[in-house]
Formats: C-alpha cells, structure tokens, sequence
C-alpha cells in the first residue's frame, strides 16, 4: 500500500493560533502531518530569513497523531529548517494558515503565511496558502475547513504539477459562500498613515496604520471581485518576479 | 527653473554601509536627496513590515549637502516613513544599495534592498535596486559607481515610466565590465544546510547557511548568464505575483 501523503502545516500567527490548529484537523484527514510554526506572532513578515542571528527549535507536546514544533524564526525559516532538519523525505504538500485576515491582492507581498508557502513551492514542493478574511480571535473556522479539505483534495489529485496557490476564504457562513472562483492578483496598496505618539521622555514614536486602496476590484477576473461576491479565490503566485512587459519596453534604452 | 529631481536613497545593509555611502554620493550629483537607511543591517528581511511594534526616526548628523535619517525598521518600513512622514513631496525616484552581496535570480526574493525598491515601485516612484557581487567590508565601489551614475540617467530619461529595476554589478575593475545587459531573472534556489551546534547549557541551535543551486546560468537571457559574462545585469521586477501560465492550466479544474 502507497505510503499516506506527507503535509507539512506552517503559519505566520505563531503555533498556537486557531487558525493553524483548524488547518492542522483538515491535514490529518488526507496524510502524516508535520506542524513547524514560529514561536511568535510573524504577520508581515514577507519573505524575511534568519541569517544574522541563530535559530531553534523546539518539539512540542503531542497534541494529536502528528509531531510539532516551535521555531524562534520567520515563517520561511520554518519551511527551511523543516525540509533540511526535521524531515527524511520530501513533503507532498506544504501548506501555510490559515491566515487571520486577508492576503488576497497587493497583501501576498507582504504575507507570512504566502512567504512560507512560496518557499515550499521554491523548494519543488506543491504548497498552498490559506486565509480567512476575519482577523478576530474568535472567527469561525468551520467554513474554511471545509474549503481548506475542498481545495487540498484538488491539488492532491495532481501529483505532477508543482505551483503555489493563494487561497482566500470570505467571512461568510457556509451556505452564503457562492463557490471558488481562479483568480489573478489585483492592482492595489495600502495607503500608509504612521500614528505618531510621544513616548513617556518626550520623544516621538510611530505606529504604522494605513487603508487598502484597491485599483480594480471592479474587474471580474481579480482576487477582489471574487472575494467581494461571496467566493473563495485562488491565485497561483510565482517567484519569478521578472515584469516581462517591462522587459520588453526597456531593451530599447540605449546603454 | 524646473526643481532639481528628488531622489530617495536607502538600503538594507544599515546607515554606516560602505554601499550606500557610495550610492549617496551618485544621487546627489542628480539631485536633491534624502537618505533614509535601517539602523542596524536587514539584509535577507524580503518585503518585511513593523506591525506589532513601534517605529522610530532620528535625523542623523549633516555629511554632505543632503538630509539622513536613521529608522528602527525593515528597509520596506524606511521607504514608508519617508514617503509619508518625512517627504512633503512624491520623490522622483526611489534608489536602494549599493548592496554588499548579488540579487540577482532567486536573491531578489529574500532581499531587503529589492523589497524597498519595490515598496518604491508599488507607491508609484520609479525605483532601482543596486547590488555589487561583493560581500568584502573593503569592497571597491568605484566601478559599481560608474554604472549607477549610468542606470539613473537612463531612468530619469524616461520620466512617463513606472518600474523597478534590479541592477547587479560584477565584481571586477571597471575596464573589464562589457556593458550592461537587459535580462530576465534566471531560475535558481537556495540548498540549504543548517550548521547545528550545541549551546554552553548543551542544548541545540542553527545557523542558516547554503549554497547557490542554479538552473539556467546557461541560458543567454538571464541575469546569472549576463553577470558571469561580465556585463551588468538589469531585471525589471513586478509585484503582481500572478502565475498567469498556471493560472490558464487550473482553470480547468473542477470545483
């Protein structure tokens, strides 16, 4: 009999979020599970890695029937120090989450949870990022579990592709949610508004705050429009970052 | 008169970096100036935020004819700052480097210096990444100097246009440099091998170390082709994520 699939679960919010301990039930339904998260809350992480400084990492209580372990590093360390240290074989999936709050658009640049999973596929391992567009600590997670099993299910049933897919769920209950919908990015940013506060000698501090500016969530075939019309998007992301139609414009430039 | 150009200068590698004392120097023969750099080294932070802490700035004593500032954050945090706390004005271009160290193919990933020129691109200022292929304290920055003089005349020329460019020098005398090449980013990755070793109390930790694996030095229109050859290699780089070809190959998908 074919091995089970080995999954490795990682996240950005830390190892004891709900968000990973829901994405951790739905793994065990399809394989072996490895959960490797950071000790510590990393959202915004991006693709940041530990090179000037060490890293640990610690196994953690049983919980359940996989192993898991705390990691004093980013969400990419974590797929790192997971594939190189802890594993003997190479994953059939990696997958990253979910993630409280949204990574849909321009956010997947600044993502954790995307980063971890963009390693895995950098890795040649298929991955997958999820996230649930509710940042309280008490969302409810039952109907992204069931698109987190709906979507591992379709990925499983490829087993020669290798990509990366930004999977994010609304904050709908089941019923409302209108299906799955493939996705590009769309164009937006965030409007930075830095709060500036005066400690308590007088000097000055900032907070970073900002608003979402989306350019075309008005356009059918974004993440924006599904996501604003009850479905669930998927986008495959890539790690070459080469703006082709750029490219193409400035191989004119005299040099 | 029309007003010089703004142009604003930052880094990863920190304030007191060889790299960007050189670059500043280029920028303020274009224009007017404002350094803003981490005050400690970032590199490998990729597109990190600061959202669950504070931010500081401190103005930095006068050098030179241009204003500098220190900030407690990631190189993104920097280009943000300045953008909207310290600039009145949208810079005309956003300039990061020279880095110690290459960022070409896969390193545009990880890469502090890159991430906040994209920050750059993304807030919609022309914006150039610079990176020498030496990670020497002693590195010679002179021939580096001659081609960033070179790049930025070539981007102020084309004032309609919005891009970031990733620009990697070679690390060689200046009358050995054939030119510069417009190229697409080779594909490669990291192998990571983590070195363990045992703490004074005895228990384990890491460092992250590697090695480059490429996979398309070979190939005549990649960065890794062009800096092996020894011309300066220019990638233009996108912040929508979208795998459009695997985009087209899901969509077939049942859901």
């Amino acid at each position: 009999m074919a091995k089970k699939p080995l999954i490795l679960v990682t996240n950005d919010d830390g190892y004891h979020a709900p968000g990973i301990r829901a994405l951790t039930e739905v793994a065990q339904e399809f394989g072996r599970v490895l959960k490797i998260a950071p000790n510590k809350p990393q959202s915004g992480m991006g693709h940041a890695i530990t090179i000037n400084s060490t890293l640990r990492i610690d196994k953690m209580p049983t919980e359940g029937d996989y192993q898991g372990y705390e990691c004093s590093g980013t969400p990419v360390d974590c797929v790192k120090m997971a594939l190189d240290v802890l594993l003997d074989e190479t994953p059939d999936l990696v997958i990253s989450g979910i993630n409280h709050g949204s990574n849909a658009s321009i956010n997947v640049i600044y993502s954790g949870t995307m980063s971890a999973a963009l390693e895995g596929y950098i890795e040649g391992v298929p991955s997958i990022g999820f996230s649930l567009l509710d940042h309280s600590v008490d969302a409810d997670f039952e109907p992204a579990k069931h698109f987190v099993r709906k979507v591992i299910s379709m990925v499983l049933a490829q087993p020669k592709m290798n990509f990366c897919l930004n999977v994010n769920i609304p904050k709908l209950p089941l019923e409302m949610i209108q299906g799955i919908k493939f996705c590009r990015q769309a164009h937006a940013k965030w409007q930075e508004e830095f709060d500036k506060r005066k400690d308590p000698m007088g000097n000055d501090y900032y907070w970073l705050t900002g608003h979402f500016v989306p350019f075309e969530d008005h356009k059918e075939d974004t993440d924006l429009y599904a996501l604003q019309n009850g479905y669930v998007s998927i986008v495959p992301i890539s790690f070459d970052f080469t703006n082709y139609s750029t490219l193409e414009a400035i191989k004119e430039w005299t040099t």
